[in-house]
This record gives structure tokens, sequence and C-alpha cells, in this order.
């Protein structure tokens, strides 16, 4: 049979041509960017690869849709209970390792080395002396070790850092040093120099990072948030960095975005907003994930990076 | 014989503090802040630990001096010819690469993450989502490879760079994917997207990032200097940045230091001053370099990190 494929995304032109020269058999693609201008004959794709928030606007347009593949790891836009969930959905994995990693390292890095201070410093032409820390003998927490969560770790232990991992029960990186689970919530915080989260917005990790967590960190701990905003209560937060009692917070990622201009964050002290800009989503790295499970599909193998409706990532 | 130490740094409490707890046999035990405040016995002392800015202005009032171990690296200030060079001399090696590796590396994150765009973008309550790059498969190129060129290439190869390293003669580190010597200068410098200089201040480094070399960089080419400030042509390089034909420098060093305020490298487009801490010398890990030597010393055995005044390292 031929598969009818919709590729609905701001870069459906980059995405088709990927695909495209992967000449996949028995394949009709149509593409589009705006998912309220679609053609007729997108009514009969079975197939659609794009960006969730496009993908929940014209899946209601779409009776025939029987898998989706997501070019995000976050599918929040599809969980909607209104949409339809009569279909398979696959996410994006196992690609953003690399650039979470050089986010949260480079902004962990610019902590130790009292970058922005010194950038300060420099356009009063002063000499600042003030001598940088170090990550090595530090201690880094993970929210959450999936695949990102793992190269994270692996990239910890190549700067000599002690690594600590929250999960829901998994216990599988080895370069994890100890594991916690649910209710060692606080004792995964206590004497911890930096938290990373990396969770997916899901009801089990909504407010991880709440005035009870922030209270176990010590005041010198950095919060680094490049993965869901939903895991932060924004507004504990921010009394804790205003009243001094942590040391900075690096946020990618928030309830609303864009981050509105008059909200208190932008201005809230030793917050740094990156824009939601941590791991996006590049097309020669997604186009692969799509392609191959595309093979798979017509092989009548299972499909890879199946998301659970009902556990939501 | 009984030895006579004097511990000569502005650190000389936490020095001594170090040296003493080693408990170290046949040795008395001086220590000073200030060379022109020296006590009448220092002039019997045959062993000095400390910093070379320091050493120089003694050591003609010291004429019993035998060995004398540098707290820094760069041990300029003692090759001065108005000076004695009829003495053992070691400095510190070893123990800067962790440090410079968390230098570098956080810089060059720093550039590809656009971080200091974004934090003046925070300033306007901008949502900035300019994206930024990776190190992943770009080049890095190592003027000098020694034990801190080798721990850089080592996380380099983590972060999926390739490395070049342009060196006198040596080829032993097996993360530097292509090393070039000599007149091979330029052709080292093409093509790379990072350049690194970590070499000694000697006759055959001076100027070595000459007008030349940087004409040879891609304009994409950023510089990083936690090295010696002899290196670099600052003249030229301020040209190349302003013209836009490279497209940043990092500079920890300088010809004369504290880069005075009217020195127009404080506002060259592009660059930032770190005012020479980018690896500073920490007493818990440069003392250890003296107890062991020491060691040696006692039992007849060679000192480690000689220095060889001819070859000014």
């Amino acid at each position: 049979m031929t598969h009818r494929l919709l590729i609905l995304s701001r870069h459906a032109d980059s995405y088709r041509h990927h695909i495209e020269a992967a000449a996949l058999p028995d394949l009709e693609i149509m593409s589009a960017a705006d998912p309220d201008a679609l053609p007729e004959v997108a009514r009969r794709c079975d197939l659609v690869f794009g960006e969730p928030s496009l993908i929940a606007k014209a899946l209601p347009r779409m009776p025939n849709v029987r898998w989706v593949q997501a070019t995000w790891a976050g599918v929040e836009p599809l969980l909607n209970p209104a949409l339809r969930h009569d279909y398979l959905l696959t996410n994006a994995r196992g690609v953003f390792g690399v650039l979470m990693t050089e986010y949260v390292f480079g902004y962990m890095l610019a902590h130790e080395r009292r970058m922005f201070e010194k950038y300060e410093s420099q356009k009063q032409q002063r000499w600042d002396t003030r001598p940088p820390g170090s990550l090595r003998g530090k201690t880094i927490g993970l929210l959450g070790v999936g695949t990102i969560g793992a190269t994270l770790a692996r990239t910890a232990k190549h700067f000599g850092m002690s690594v600590r991992g929250f999960t829901r029960a998994s216990r599988e990186c080895v370069d994890v040093d100890a594991y916690y689970h649910g209710s060692d919530r606080l004792s995964f915080a206590a004497g911890l120099d930096y938290v990373v989260s990396i969770v997916p917005n899901t009801a089990g990790t909504r407010r991880l990072i709440d005035r009870d967590f922030l209270a176990a960190l010590p005041a010198t701990a950095v919060i680094l948030n490049p993965g869901r905003g939903s895991v932060i209560d924004h507004d504990a937060l921010a009394d804790a960095l205003s009243a001094g009692r942590l040391a900075a917070a690096i946020l990618d990622v928030f309830d609303a975005e864009p981050l509105p201009p008059e909200h208190p964050l932008w201005r809230t002290p030793n917050v740094l907003v990156t824009s939601h800009t941590a791991a996006l989503s590049i097309p020669a790295d997604i186009a692969p994930l799509f392609i191959d499970n595309y093979r798979r599909l017509v092989r009548g193998e299972p499909l890879k990076y199946r998301v659970d409706f009902n556990l939501e990532y």
C-alpha cells in the first residue's frame, strides 16, 4: 500500500528535502508550514511528521491519521484530552543529548568562571582578579535520567563531578553515583551544587522544584532548567533568589512562552533567561528519526520512541 | 644536613600550613609575603618556594640559594639576564590542566551559545530565539601541546571536535588528530574554528599570532589566550577584530598587566578580558609539587619540572 505523509513544520522545506533524499518506498509526500491553510488532499494522509503544536491544530481535520512522528521531545499539545488519541505517537529522542550537554556545562562553567561579572567589570575597564571556582569535586543532581541525563552524567564525570539521579524507578546509568526516587526528593536536594531538570511535563513531575525542594538546597546551589517549565514553582524560585537563598537559576522554559515582557523573572536577581533555545530541533538530526521509523513501519516492525498517552511521555 | 626554606608568596601562610603538615625531614621553614622586608636570616636559605616575581626581587640578597621551586608555570621574571642562573629552577606543571580546560571550554561554549548576546537581550526583556551553535564537528588548534594541551585535547574529543596541535617537535598526544611544526604555522591556522595558545613565553613563541597568522584564520575563528601575552601581536589582533576579519578573542594575558584602563583592547569589539585568572595557582594544588620535589632532593633524586634557562621553559 501507498502511505501519504503530511510534513507540517516551520521547517517543512528542509524536512521534505531530507526525506525525499532518502527515497523511501511507497510514500507520497506533501508539506505545509501553516495548519490553517492545509490543502484538501491533506485530509487523506495517514502519516504526519512535524511540530506537535501545529499537528494539534490539524488533527481534527485529518481523519485517516494512524502515525504521528513529532519533531520535538515534548508532545504536550497532542496530550490535550479534547484531541483524538487513537493513533501511534512517536517523539524525538536520542538526538538532544549533545546540545543539552553543551547548554548545561556551558552555563555551569559560566557560573564557576564568573563570566557575567567579568563581562560587567570589562565595561568599566576594571582588571577583575576575583578567583573563579571549578566544577571538579562539585555535585550535580539530575532530575530525570533518560538518554539526555546519561549524556549529562558522562560529561559530569569527565569534569570530575559527583552525580546524583532522581528517577521514577530506573537505575541504569553507570555514570550516576547515587539514585533517589519518590519520597527521597529532599535528600536528593540536600548538598547539591547544581540541579538540572530534564524530566518531561507529566502529572508526576509538575512542581517537583517547589518551596520545600528549594529550602532543601544549599544557598550556593544553581538550578538549570532546559526541560519543561512546569517542573518549577516559579514564584517560590523568585522568592528564594530574591532572598539570597539560592545562587542562580538558568531558565530555558516557562509556563507560558515567550515569557511576557512584564514577567518578574526577567529581572529577578541571578536569573538567566535563554528563551527555549537549549536544544532546538535541527532537521538534519530529526529527519533520520522519521526515516528510520518509516522503514520500520513498512517492514511491520515496532516503531522507536513511542509515546504512552497515559504516562504522558 | 638541614635545609633552610624561604616561602616567598602572597599566600605564604597557606603554603606554610601545607608544607608544615607534610612534616618534611631536616627542614627549617621561614616565610614572607614581601621581598623588600625579608628577615636577615633569610640570607642563609638554600631553598626558595614562591612567586617568580617576588623571588626575582629577593634573589640578589640570597647568596646561598641552590633550588627555587616556582608556584607558577611561567618563570619569566627569573629569566632576566641580569639575575643569577646558578641554581636549580623548577616550575609548576601538571596542575593547571583542569582549570585551563574549564576556562577554554567555558568560553568556547559561551561563544557557541551566544551567552553574552542573550544576556544583553534579557536586559531588554527580549525573548531571543537566535539559534546557538555547537562544538561538535568544529576544529580546535592548540598552540603548544604539553600537559595542559593534552588535557584540552582530551576534552575537545569528548565534545566531538577535531584537534590540531602546533608544537616545536613533539607528537605524543593521542588526542591530537594532526600535528604541525615550524613553517606549517599558516596551514595550521587555515580552517580553524578555535585557536588556543598555551605556549610559554620564549624567543620561539613571541608573536606566533601575527598579522600573517590572523590573515590565515577564517573570519569565523575565535582566539583564546590563557597562556602568555607575548604570543599575540595585539595591534594586529585589534585591527582584525575591528575589521570583522575575526569573530572574537578571549584574552587572559597581556604584554603589561594589569591591562591599563586606557588600553584599546578593553573596548575592541568582541574582545573578552579575563584579567589573568584562567588558571590561578591554588596552594592546595601547588604545595604538593614542592613537597614531592623536596623528598626527591633529600633522596638525591632528580627533581621534577626542571626549567632549562636556555630554552626559557
